[in-house]
């Protein structure tokens, strides 16, 4: 499964136009099975599968540790685009949650919630303690740090990217994605499958703009920060405030912009 | 309903920091309902919530003409969160379509598909023919045109944009929204609520990347162009060339690539 894909493509300059080969990041469907069930298709840049689905397991609270997965593997007939979870008989896939059915997309976080009142009763939790503490100087840096990694996006200019630092600096890991949600939940599904959740001391960066869903999902895994390229979005702030974690956006250039909580930023 | 919030920021450069205030783009979920029945959530930047709750229906294939809508309007709570839509009796809102209660999101158009058999069974049909012509000196100028419309944006940098031109590049509509899918489903519900659909004769031009999704929205409303200022995926060049569809991608200073089908751009 390749993440990126050559095309022809016609260069168009003023009114001149020719032929070239162009390099493109890979969209393709990924059904996720519990046991034989359909549960969502999502639009994802193969790779890391099975991150994403245990980490989109994870958000949703169908699984809240990595025990709760007995297997994690391809379809039978060898579908590169079906995963099939196999879930101990502890974790609690809610019927509700079965029988909606959802469906995740590039932007998901809010899945399986079918009305305004499912959505209140998901009640934000705060975050535990962190210690974390992260100088300003070495926040600045870490969109460079991230870009140099970050391969695909080089080559295709399509791919959003999520990571984790720890307080030095220091890229703890990655994952690219077209949809930036899935970047998430791969980064945060390795995570858990590696026996690293909770995240307590680590900062959480990604490539564009915070939403609600962001938040959301750095908070299910006592991520105490998150940092944003591009700006984030009202509730994003309302939520990270409301469970104690620290919001930064606008982190380019030598600037950032401090939405909630400075207490994971060193000196200030 | 205000598509902006002001709050207070923490702005620091290098070491120093001060306190400032900052304007956000507004993000709350909205409820669609059928009837009384809640047929999803969807974080959205309020404003132009008739429109997003029509396209999103039309775009899911749940109406086909803006008269199977009776009524659309606000809960009778006076919530202005949850929108509330009447069908005629002819919409054929499939059984399974209502259970699964999907959950729309910033990223959707795949709302509804639970397993890739669904997906694949939606066969992609091909695009009406057009006679859109569109000079290429014309297109180089259609992002500024946007941007200088997009007045949400500037004030937030927080907002993706969707809009219609002509073939002389005028613009016919615009919408914005923190989700790059709900504006085009806002775009697409106000021309099908104006009874503009099919939009045989426009080019529609998205502020960011181009997916399979958005792809598919363009395609549902017989758009026979469209374009890009970032990088298209893979799966959106592919379904684009299936249907006939011209694609181009990063269109922005005085430059394009034509990932599918030329003929409505003139002179090549």
């Amino acid at each position: 499964m390749l993440s990126t894909a050559r095309v022809p493509v016609g260069k168009v300059v003023g009114h001149a136009s020719r032929c070239e080969e162009d390099l493109l990041a890979v969209e393709e469907p990924l059904e996720i099975r519990l046991g034989r069930m359909s549960l969502s298709v999502t639009m994802r840049t193969p790779g890391d599968d099975f991150d994403l689905a245990a980490g989109f397991l994870f958000a949703e609270g169908i699984i809240s540790s990595a025990k709760q997965i007995r297997r994690i593997q391809h379809a039978s007939d060898g579908n590169p685009n079906i995963v099939v979870v196999d879930l101990s008989p502890d974790a609690v896939v809610k019927p509700v949650v079965v029988q909606r059915g959802f469906v995740m997309t590039s932007a998901c976080g809010l899945c399986g919630k079918v009305s305004l009142e499912a959505l209140e009763a998901n009640r934000c939790p705060l975050l535990p303690h962190s210690s974390l503490k992260i100088d300003p100087l070495v926040l600045h840096d870490l969109p460079d740090r991230l870009r140099r990694e970050q391969a695909v996006f080089e080559n295709t200019g399509g791919l959003h990217a999520a990571a984790l630092f720890n307080a030095d600096g220091e890229l703890q890991s990655l994952r690219e994605d077209v949809g930036r949600h899935n970047a998430v939940d791969k980064l945060i599904g390795q995570a858990l499958l590696n026996s690293r959740i909770p995240l307590r001391d680590s900062v959480m960066l990604v490539s564009g703009r915070a939403s609600f869903e962001l938040v959301q999902k750095a908070l299910m895994a006592s991520i105490p920060m998150l940092a944003a390229v591009g700006a984030p979005s009202s509730l994003a702030v309302s939520t990270a405030m409301r469970c104690g974690m620290t919001l930064v956006g606008f982190l380019r250039n030598g600037r950032f912009n401090i939405y909630s909580g400075s207490s994971c930023i060193a000196g200030l």
